[in-house]
């Protein structure tokens, strides 16, 4: 008489009890992007991910970028776009499309779809009370207006996170005099993952993780420590795509974040499926 | 390549997010009593919901009765335990006994098990910080220490609560002259749901809840209206079990509760299936 | 012998006093837009300004919008503004188009600016924490994705006004469906005056105030009350620019802003001149 | 014309303002047990005293046992108490019937008493909040659940008394695994004396202190210093019934309590002597 | 064997107790002057009666003039003193002696020996924060800088009495335009009493209280309702010196003070023996 | 067409801007004395800079002396004021006077000028809250109750500089054996700034500064450091009149402020000449 599926779901509820009480009140930065950013319903799955996240008392931050859109609208305005050792070359006019797309489209989207999803983010970039404070890359040819963070004031996130408002990222600061750059959203992600004291990063990516044999689907190293992806980064082991992923990764696992987690953002509700379980999935970086 | 379990198991928890987002920062007490204070894996399901309702940010308060253990201990020592319309006569010696299987044994046991699964249970009785008054049930015959709730300052409940402390409240009570009296937990329960403003009374029953035709499970009434339920109370419809229950019910529903449910507590997490799902179990009486 | 220079500069100092005492505490909502928000002197000037106001204990409020630049943006995008009543015709590109210039350009260009100067300013639109939120403004015939404020929650900028961050509002916001709107910047200077129990706004345009006869600067009306505003403005007397401009104003002052006032933006330093001088610039409008 | 009673009674208040001024804000631990727990009108006596301690500032703790009416519940259930070397060989049995004495009689009993006197106490034992974790004490032979204490948290404590609030706690406490453990009481105020930072430890015992010859009451030694103790406790010096009072004394005091003292709880009023003058009453032992 | 001296003592603390309760976190206003203020021992008694009060709950304020200094000072200085209807007649050199001896000599000789008792006295004058606005008070003839009380901001007593510090308060004050008045202290400890909320009005006189026949000492009258005195004031029954004080009680009871007081300072520890006792002493006036 | 007034006032302001952000939230003490607390307009304009101060968010402290108005008064007492090494000699009746005249009339003053210009002052000497306990000077000859500070608790003084109150502090404070002492109020200023961890120190004088050549007026030295003052201090370089100004600088320097100035009280506004120009006035000391 007992309903089974009833049942079944308190039971799955119960199950995550475990993990809830274990990242209570601790901050997890997600970095967003890949298919999980261009799928409608994957989109809904983060969404709804990222507000149970903050339900449950977990602190949860998002930092993402936008590549391809920012190539799309230099594409309308008759802009080619060129990249250097993966990197984009950054005009002055080049820098104001990537704000423009990255603040004022892709991020607030992304804060509109939380918020309708329940929660209350709040869009920003680094130039917001100057929270994260910029400086030129220096690059050998230069390649403009690329920059990484000097420093990070975790003063305003923190009040907002404290009030329940979930941070929503975009990868652009400033520096003191005025300039503006655009920065590697995963090194962004790593860099705040860090200087928030956060728990966990969680990187969505369009690869089911770090693979042994990058052919062969069954091949995914479920974990490994720091030292070893110095090691295996040094000798040149991994594809392009994958690098600043693992960087990332590395900045916030050697500042102090315990974990950090390559996963598949092909799969609805990949972030649960990584906070919530003990398999967990994908790869994750250890100290 | 999906893992397919994972994937539901997600799919589960998000299902959850509104009614996690309907009842945040709000407080439902819980009724426990019947076979779930029992059976040790009932017992135990009912100890990671309530941990679970606090840990998704809800108040859980506990209310618990113990009649049976009362009889048990009363025989025990000899003493027989004698009943005039359903209620207890109560001299000063069943009393005592009353006090110490309720509070010392039923109710720290109950706060232990909380506390395992990673709650924060203190449990209380009315004479701690005096928070619930109770004076003597006017009855003929007399039957005793048996009293009622004259009021109740929420204040030290409120200040657990906020805390994240859960209160596990046993239904003894003193009055202002020194005297104890032993109350029905029921109705404790309403008194109790309505005095800290409770979004939802849940009491656990071993019934599946209101039924039309006692003899047919099928005849579940899914929901009642307090004036039904005072309407049928009145021309005696209810067998003598039942009367309690939706007494405490009116009284939470007629002192502001939203909600109040007699749900089937032989149902394993029969709690988390009436907080998280929308077909809910058992009968619903709203106002 | 004593430096009548530095003698002058203490005494502005001085009578500067009276009016910081006045406003010390309260919200100013400065209306930024015209000649103030294009030339790089005046711009600076009105960010220090609006840093100043912050440093003698007042709460600055910045509200901007960009029409100019959305136009460019469009026609660099190949697509033509067009217009309707003053209004521009708003599909869903064009949406676009307008958040990404506002959001993510202008907004973020002031927010830079202000805290080169020392302030904390971040950067929101209605989206943020949906403290804004619009509706579709039915107009005959249809000009789109044009909205109007349905309401405002000043919970978030209170918060970060009480910690001593400057909000710069982008005039854009969404509904609860998901669409979002482009909304006269104006308007939501008044609304949000209003909803944050402003006791002044300021609009910065390009004219002196509101002239008695618009061929002749000298005829310079320094103050009007609601009502003369509102039969003057059903009287058609006012020129088109004008228009909104005064229903900002009528929507802060009716909806209990001591003052609002549109002052001359060419003027550098015209928002201090307003503030901390008794006869003030341009046209102040009051209850 | 003045009236010489109230004048004396002045005086004697006025004598007290010192001794209230030497413990404002401070926490003392009464070691609540003896004659001072049988006799009605000491009872009330030690009541007025803690309660006159909580409105003159200081937060005062209730520990308590209750060893005699645990062995009386025993026999009355037909269970002989038996000990080893003074320690009571409890089994699941003795456990249950011992918590429920302690917790469910005692404890609320002295809540009650308090309460009624216009205190706000609260009863408590380890189990609440967790708040003091028990392990078994190891002993050859065994003697079954008798428990020492691992470590106390004194969070929750900390929130009741700085709200008002006077703990009262019997000495049961659980272990992680679901155990329950009857510790002595006596050494419970010694480890709760040190994990509140309290400045003073009272224990009331039926005798007047520490005499260095048993049979003569006039041989009161009135202080010793823990290291004097510890020696005569290595010798043997004292007899049975006064050695867990020490080891309570000593516990305090190794922990950092200023002064700890054994005192005669047949005197009415023998806390406040022992507070409030000088002289004081009983045997102190310092560091 | 018990020593008795002790058991009275504490005996005599614990009848104290009701009334610690029934005034714990009120204010209680203390018009001091006469005898108590000349007298060593009996100074000495009220300053430990003050810090008592502070250190069982309460919130004593202090209210003083001083009368014979001022006129002891002019006499040295060559002035006479002159007084209308019992008030004197004031000269600004007149109002200048009055401030510096109430303020600079008295005030804080009162705030030493508080302080010298273990209290945390501050000094202040209605022109401190300007927490207390006189005016002219208006008679025929004209007497100078004479004031009456216009309205007292207590914020700033408010703050220190909250933060455990003892307000003493001189009766001067100055109005808007930088004039400074001299005021009735007990007028002022009248309207302090009600502007303050306190619960009680203490007067110290050099009288016994309110006798019906004024050379019988065993005339006292314990009680009088405020209609009974404002009708006994209209139809002239007092001398002159009780009147002030009579019209004192009057505003402070009519302004919301439960009991005003008048007693005889010339017993020591005369507060306590009114605060702590049933019978009090002196005449109370209640609404 | 532009007002060239305003313009300059605004502009003028703006330049304040730097100076208020760097001691934003600090405290700056003030020496006050000199032409500067005789000349009525003088008097005015410290006033109006003082209140200024406080409203752009920095906590001024006023400490005064005022050895002419206790010459006066002794005289006017028949008592002649004689000096040794420049201390007055201070018997009890001049100790009494010194006291009657700094708290009672000019430290009342000061307050009342400083509220009337819409501060919220507040007059204290050492004793109020015992905040300054000061102890006898030793010199040969003795020269009665001269005292110097022994140390300053800031908790008061922050209580009042953290709600906006504006301490006025009068140069007189007690032992705890109940003296009373008369102490330099340059000494108390240095005091006082290094106690309550101020930024700046500015001693109102009616020279220029420290001159080269006194004759000079053109030969003032507009920085020292304080070794450099040690060292003229010790070889006797200034006159009598410099020498405390200069150890009161000392005191504040080696005593963690950052800079202590002494400047022209005479000149109108000359705090804020100081405080918000670059090359400020008078002569600076630093580390």
């Amino acid at each position: 008489m007992v309903d089974e599926l009833l049942l079944k779901r308190a039971g799955i509820l119960i199950e995550a009890l475990p993990y809830i009480q274990q990242f209570y009140g601790k901050t997890i930065v997600i970095k967003y992007g890949g298919a999980a950013m261009v799928d409608p319903s994957l989109k809904e799955a983060v969404m709804t991910d990222i507000v149970l996240l903050r339900y449950v008392g977990i602190h949860p931050v998002v930092v993402h970028g936008g590549g391809a859109e920012i190539s799309e609208l230099m594409k309308r305005l008759g802009k080619e776009a060129t990249f250097v050792n993966g990197m984009r070359v950054t005009d002055a006019e080049t820098m104001e499309i990537a704000e423009m797309v990255l603040v004022g489209k892709i991020g607030k989207e992304i804060v509109q779809l939380i918020n309708q999803h329940g929660g209350k983010a709040v869009g920003l970039c680094g130039k917001d009370a100057a929270f994260m404070i910029a400086r030129k890359m220096r690059s050998e040819p230069d390649i403009g207006l690329v920059g990484e963070v000097e420093r990070i004031d975790p003063a305003m996130t923190d009040l907002l996170a404290t009030h329940g408002f979930i941070p929503v990222i975009s990868s652009v600061a400033g520096d003191e005099k005025g300039n503006t750059y655009n920065i590697n959203a995963d090194i962004v992600a790593g860099q705040v993952a860090s200087a928030l004291g956060a728990v966990k990063l969680i990187a969505l990516t369009d690869v089911q993780g770090v693979l042994k044999d990058i052919g062969d689907p069954e091949s995914l190293i479920p974990s490994l420590s720091a030292s070893e992806v110095e090691d295996q980064l040094s000798r040149g082991v991994y594809e392009k795509g994958m690098i600043p992923k693992l960087q990332s990764c590395l900045i916030a696992v050697r500042g102090g974040v315990e974990r950090a987690h390559i996963i598949d953002g092909r799969i609805p509700h990949a972030i649960l499926m990584e906070v919530f379980t003990d398999a967990g999935i994908g790869t994750m970086i250890t100290q």
